[in-house]
């Protein structure tokens, strides 16, 4: 699914040879960065336009959510694939995939699976808003992140 | 407006001595790592919901976000301070600001004043899908770089 950004193409030329070429072709999805190059991708949901949660992808855990059409995200803390849900069951279904102007970073509208997309039970990970008396809980909490991952 | 994690505060011992301590205070807004740390920070538009962009602050422009009430960013490519929309005019006025779970993440609602986040001249810097044909254009323009930036 992930185009190279120059492709080889055949060419006709006028005395009916055929040549090779490199050319530019248009991109087709996002720019990452050299090896394990990771970008961020912000989870929405498709429904209600709530901003679920910010992530990180690199070209594989992109390439496996465009295959199985969930999101899949790079664990910076373990360093290694998360497919998202896979424990709790809350996975996300995605519906469109959009890219930035510099193509740096990634937009998923998503429908997400149990309600809630932060492992704190919570919808959103953004449950929290900044006030001048500090931080005020607005979110509304889905699961106990105890029963569901037997945290104590 | 930005409080540390840690306050000194006044204790009065036993025998009626003042001493200073540091004790842990409640979170009031972002963990910004280190000097000059960078956080990642949503734009959201707050009347339609549509994610307008993405770019990053640190502790100097999310403090002066909040004393303005205007978004203000920091630009990793020019390394300083990037009050967005002073050279458009297209600033983005902060109605709400929310913090993830890790408080590594900053979403911020706004009102976005000309319709238009992206330099391009797009309402949202996610003004192209991902398609199985390849990026298809989906977003609204709103303004001619060429005529707000003097682009040739």
């Amino acid at each position: 699914m992930l185009k190279p950004s120059r492709a080889l193409v055949h060419i006709v030329d006028r005395s009916g040879g055929k040549i090779e070429e490199m050319q530019d072709t248009p991109p087709t999805g996002p720019d990452f960065p050299g090896q394990n190059g990771l970008l961020p991708a912000i989870a929405q949901d498709v429904a209600t336009g709530e901003v679920l949660m910010m992530a990180y992808m690199n070209a594989e855990s992109y390439a496996e959510t465009l295959a199985t059409g969930r999101a899949v995200y790079f664990s910076r803390s373990r360093n290694k694939l998360w497919r998202k849900g896979e424990e709790s069951g809350n996975v996300q279904i995605v519906q469109e995939i959009f890219v930035d102007c510099d193509r740096d970073t990634i937009l998923l509208r998503v429908k997400q699976v149990g309600g809630a997309a932060c492992h704190k039970g919570y919808k959103s990970c953004f449950y929290r808003q900044v006030t001048p008396e500090g931080l005020k809980l607005v979110g509304q909490r889905v699961f106990d992140p105890a029963e569901v991952y037997g945290e104590k």
